[in-house]
């Protein structure tokens, strides 16, 4: 076994703390890399919390791992020492059901198994993140980064870049098109880059005027305020999709309204508590919210690729894994521009 | 002016009553028609009493119309007296949108003029619906009836029946697909004979027994329990679509774990209450909570075609218009197999 060290949470109750544990030796299809940055998620936060139920622990959080390899299995044949890697929410999947084989691992019918608070396909071995020295991971589920983008930015794009692009390229936004996004954090912020890059009109709704001069920044064409009724009837019935990244209680009906016929309203976010939708928000225009959760494999290879050609990364607060525990409760503030990324050479 | 008689609301609390006022002389597009039979809708009831706001009274409610041709404007072509002919929920519309360019005027950006509660093109008149011994429509909104079909049980076709084929049709159920149908009421007994007819494997969802076999005989595979934990797990992830008829408050998020990956619910019942919907019901596959209102024209045309075809028409309850108060009671206490169809001889 290879020994490793990370932070965890022991339970649900405690702040994250240095662990020691182990990891499999790479096996034949098996990359292990040395982890560099780890960016800090949401959802992090809510599942060592135990906010979603169903916690495992020792947990060690992490999926948006950029790493560099440092060894092979004997059948690798994507990787190799030295390359610049990332890993996303999943590690594997059950590789035959029809989500699986359409690319779509992510809605694994068998279930994905997650890069952490996960079990191994042993069903036994929790899996542990990527808050943590080094990583072994199966090849299939290795994502290649681009040598142009900064390492530590890149990271965030394997959680918050392609929950975002997935559905996106799903619902097949482009020119001519107008896309709203919901919340400017983390997720909202990489929809904003995104959805530009692709073309589209992109619309950012904020209750307050906070946030206007940087959504701009970011590419966004306009900034509603979503508490001014008069800005907002501006827009009923003009957009084709709304990304609603928003993962705190908030009112959705005066959102749908603005779609389009057919459009969608897709929550990236995850609220704890159930949303409140009215049967007239989605009636008259045949509207639909939906929901999206990360993206498969082939696509997050997509994503990157994408962020590549048009230099897109995350804007990112570096930090060292010792203020991991500062950086989620100021993350539960709205206090960070727009994702911690942990830099792990603070764990050596 | 036409001198017309029907039964009308004459505000949100009276029940309704005879009725004396005038309908437009039929102009060059326009089809006078002698009301036969009038199906009622749950929206009338909830319009009627001004619980979806905005009512305008007196009303003569109904929108499931089905006529006998006793004139026609001169320039009109696809009808002549005689014809066995419906009306919908629709009477006009802007005709120049992109929704009505492309057949859904539903979904008219301008909105719709609908049967009754609204006004004509002229933004002054009230609309008056089927409750009535006579009707005036432009023949763009007219439809052909069927031959082969009951007339009285056709009625109610003109909307419960285009409420559920248009969705079902929408979102391409056919062989090979399960669709789940909630509530076994007046659209939902029609969805289930609709659905069926395209093909589909058909599981009806009831929270008691008594409609198991009942749900059987309009053409479903199987009925579910859905107070049953064990019966509704078999079912998870399986449904292609489901079609949500239910009017009143209920939990959509047991369903929503049925469907498969980017599989919709749809709803067509109209509560009045928002429904509360979880993060974790439509993210993991992908899933969409979307809405629907009834059908364009042409495909409301398609609908009844494709009725006449199957020989599919309402279970229907035929009364006299002046039982029409005792009617709304007792469909309030879902005392109706499936409709009641208002037989308009009672009038005269």
């Amino acid at each position: 076994m290879i020994s490793a060290r990370g932070y965890a949470a022991k339970d649900s109750k405690s702040p994250l703390a240095p662990f020691q544990f182990e990891r499999r030796e790479p096996g034949e299809r098996d990359v292990q890399m040395e982890v560099l940055y780890c960016g800090i998620c949401h959802s992090d936060l809510h599942q060592a919390r135990d906010e979603w139920g169903g916690a495992l622990f020792p947990m060690v959080p992490g999926h948006e791992i950029v790493g560099r390899v440092v060894r092979t299995g004997s059948g690798v044949k994507k990787f190799k020492a030295g390359d610049l890697v990332g890993v996303g929410c999943m590690v594997d999947s059950c590789r035959t059901c029809s989500s699986c084989k359409e690319g779509l691992e992510q809605y694994c019918e068998a279930g994905n198994i997650p890069t952490y608070n996960g079990r191994e396909k042993d069903g036994k071995t929790l899996t542990q993140g990527g808050y943590s020295d080094t990583l072994v991971v199966d090849e299939d589920f290795v994502l290649k980064v681009p040598a142009n983008l900064d390492p530590a930015s890149a990271a965030p794009l394997l959680c918050a870049g392609i929950t975002t692009y997935s559905p996106l390229k799903h619902w097949k936004v482009g020119p001519g098109q107008k896309v709203g996004v919901v919340g400017l954090g983390g997720l909202g912020h990489m929809g904003v880059k995104l959805a530009r890059a692709m073309g589209a009109h992109v619309i950012v709704f904020s209750r307050t005027d906070k946030k206007k001069e940087d959504a701009l920044r970011l590419g966004a064409h306009e900034v509603v305020s979503s508490s001014n009724k008069q800005e907002m009837a501006a827009h009923k019935g003009k957009l084709d999709l709304i990304l609603d990244t928003v993962s705190a209680q908030h009112d959705v009906n005066d959102y749908l309204s603005l779609l389009r016929r057919d459009g969608h309203m897709v929550l990236v976010g995850a609220p704890e508590k159930p949303l409140e939708l009215r049967a007239f928000s989605v009636i008259p225009q045949r509207r639909s919210f939906s929901g999206s959760m990360i993206g498969g494999i082939q696509e997050t290879q997509e994503m990157l690729d994408f962020c590549g050609q048009h230099g897109i990364v995350s804007d990112i607060e570096l930090i060292p894994i010792q203020q991991v525990n500062d950086a989620y409760e100021r993350m539960l503030k709205g206090d960070v521009k727009y994702r911690f990324v942990i830099d792990l050479k603070s764990l050596r």
